[in-house]
């Protein structure tokens, strides 16, 4: 039993501060890094790979749409070929800090929007995966079971995260209770170890309306931005390791097909 | 007699057309394309990348300072720990679309302010040079004769290729006559294609006051953005090919000291 | 029988010069001028008014989304609050060079895929209405006829100049035949001139498959972008004067109802 | 005895929040509105303004170089005429959302590197003093006693707000010791006090080393990015007005010569 526990940093710009990046290194196995487009700058980004890496944390893009006051958070009508030359952009620049540390991107989540609109519409899904696979078919892509993203992925022989989310309430078709929902944010520790727990050992979820949903994650998301954020999530790591999960970098466990 | 022929390339922005990218190309042997900051998008970067392989054309980084609306022209005081950073960033997005294209960078000359700050002060000298062996310790950096980015970029073993102008005039200390100076300018095809040769095969060139400046330059900059100035670029090139001079990128015949 | 005739100025930025604004400003009567978001910078903006108030042309304000790289062609999903103060802001900056140069802004006219959003949707239109009704009730706006702003500018009792192209074709329910198909665009100066005059003195249009639309516009958009666009713009003036119509800007004709 | 407490708010940007503007704003009577470029989006500049006159702080505008990533603490080497243009557009900017308020601006205080230069530069502060006048000649700059920017501002007729720092220890030249010398910054509330009540009752400051500066200041800037900097800035408010000083807006007591 292996899990792989992610979250978005490097989310820090110029003179603006965000996010407890020090302390998610401490608890996270895999980090998705921003790229300088919706978050991050030149700066950051070194420092945040520089960090990741002391600490043993896998490290990964996390491409967004091109829009800083946005926080990359609203669609943006790029057409197919803007995205995919975007998202290489993005790739190409946080590899090169990679690189300069003499190591290797490991993975890619895209952010925000981008990450929405990849898990719904084919043609942004595709315009994302041939990004990823002209630039390092090598590079494992994180996405929603499911996803549009995910068929992207692996119609090009990419390797594909699952990711799952332990404090989120699902929907009976395997989508997300939308967050201005009673119910859609779960905020007990204990509950966020045991759904993650019965996600990893049994391959399930209960939905909010009592029933059972298949699902076998790869991947949780740690949000690093609510208060408390941290300590529940270093709470359900010690809890995943104690029932004897293995808590571990993507590429330790998944291989390809 | 070799001698490479370089310009820049891929300074457009979106809506914004720039320059004569298609002819330029089938005169130059190396092309410098800007990397999204002081010129140049995503998109951009990608077709001039796409082109220059086409037309066998090398391709280096042109980095310069993020200010898009002043094209990179005007000084930023960057910490050189920024200016690393920005250096790097700018060198892995835009390998990372010729690596999507299976090629490499071949070389890096800094844009418009940076190249005249890093040619005069050894600390920000010192930052690109860094930049550029973090990023690859095998490419080549295009600077000045003389110049303090020369001196730092010898210091770490990189490979340095000397730059000249066959059609702007000199000073007795080996540095440019300012543009807005009497005679700065030399626009007679024929005198720069004579001046061109001089240096080539004689290794100096004429100064303003009638002194003979020792000069043996590894590529000459070909400008795009005069009206004329490709069609005099394509005399140059004829002309040196005439006299027996070797026209090729610079990694034909700039090896390792 | 009056029009006025409006083309889209100052979308230059920096080092990129796009348009051609001075011919230009010999034919129209308003100008809309780009406010530094989608296109446009400080010094553009300061220069466009300055020239335009030298040729007595009105100026209006030109907002976008703020999307330099797209040129504000693409929607952006701001909401309603947002979109309200990007287009006070944009309204704000250029009044502040009319301003400066002892003149006012006359109209309003959203960008690109601002103008056709605003169009389309109430909640949009409604927010563009908003900010200008805020930031100058006295502001004529200019769209097209039926549209969503027309609605939402007519509640807040702020005045409407309907817009009309002589250069496209129309739909049988008032849209335009959409660019990428056939008959499209009209080329033919003569026809252009036919129908602008068609317009403005019986108030009706033929559409693309024969039949008579009622379109009685205040100002038809004239296009700079277009090679020969400005020698069309000069040709379709001097009909219309030759017709007996009065070429002015809409502050001399259009009064609030 | 009357002195204005100036601080610079509104300094948030899309995502990323900055400053404690709430607090910030029961303690000054005047605010320095970021707008837009080095940092300050619409949102953030219309949402300050709001908030400022519910407060009934006096509204100002605090213009900075276009750099966000560095926000506006570098110098950039604008000419005389892109400044002037940069500061026109950034006034008009926050006016607009004023007017949209049915308010006015009061003041203009440079930001940062812009704040620098101006003082020191007679160019530079040439071009900000005729910015302002263009803009509106009603305006109060404020600056440092004895800077290029008060000479500038004084030549056009400008009404000027002397400013003074009543944390930060004075050198004998009546500039300021640097940040990074120990004995710079002084955190005593009690200290701040009685330097503030001498600088306003007796019109000196005590230097470093021990002179007496003859200093009156308009205005006293109260830093709220720093620790604790909000209750000292409430406690010296309440210790002037113990004294018998009243603390109102520039506009309420200072008028022109």
């Amino acid at each position: 039993m292996h899990i792989d526990l992610n979250a978005d940093l490097g989310e820090s710009f110029g003179r603006y501060e965000l996010g407890e990046d020090r302390a998610l290194l401490q608890v996270v196995t895999s980090a998705n890094v921003a790229c300088g487009l919706h978050a991050g700058d030149p700066l950051v980004m070194r420092e945040t790979l520089t960090r990741a890496v002391a600490e043993g944390v896998a490290v990964g893009a996390h491409p967004g749409y091109p829009d800083l006051q946005g926080f990359g958070r609203r669609r943006m009508d790029l057409s197919a070929e803007e995205l995919e030359a975007f998202v290489i952009y993005q790739l190409g620049a946080l590899a090169g800090f990679a690189r300069a540390l003499g190591t290797r991107l490991v993975h890619v989540k895209p952010h925000g929007a981008l990450y929405n609109v990849a898990a719904q519409e084919p043609d942004v899904a595709a315009a994302v995966a041939r990004a990823i696979y002209a630039f390092d078919p090598a590079l494992i892509v994180v996405t929603l079971p499911g996803s549009a993203l995910r068929l992207a992925a692996l119609a090009l022989e990419l390797r594909v995260a699952q990711e799952a989310f332990a404090d989120r309430a699902y929907q009976a078709d395997g989508s997300l209770v939308p967050r201005g929902k009673p119910g859609a944010l779960i905020r007990d520790p204990e509950e966020i170890a045991a759904r993650a727990l019965r996600m990893i050992t049994r391959g399930e979820v209960e939905t909010e309306d009592g029933r059972c949903l298949p699902l076998k994650p790869d991947t949780l998301c740690i949000h690093g931005d609510t208060p408390g954020a941290v300590s529940i999530a270093a709470r359900l790591r010690r809890a995943l390791e104690d029932a004897g999960v293995t808590v571990a970098p993507l590429s330790t466990f998944l291989h390809r097909s």
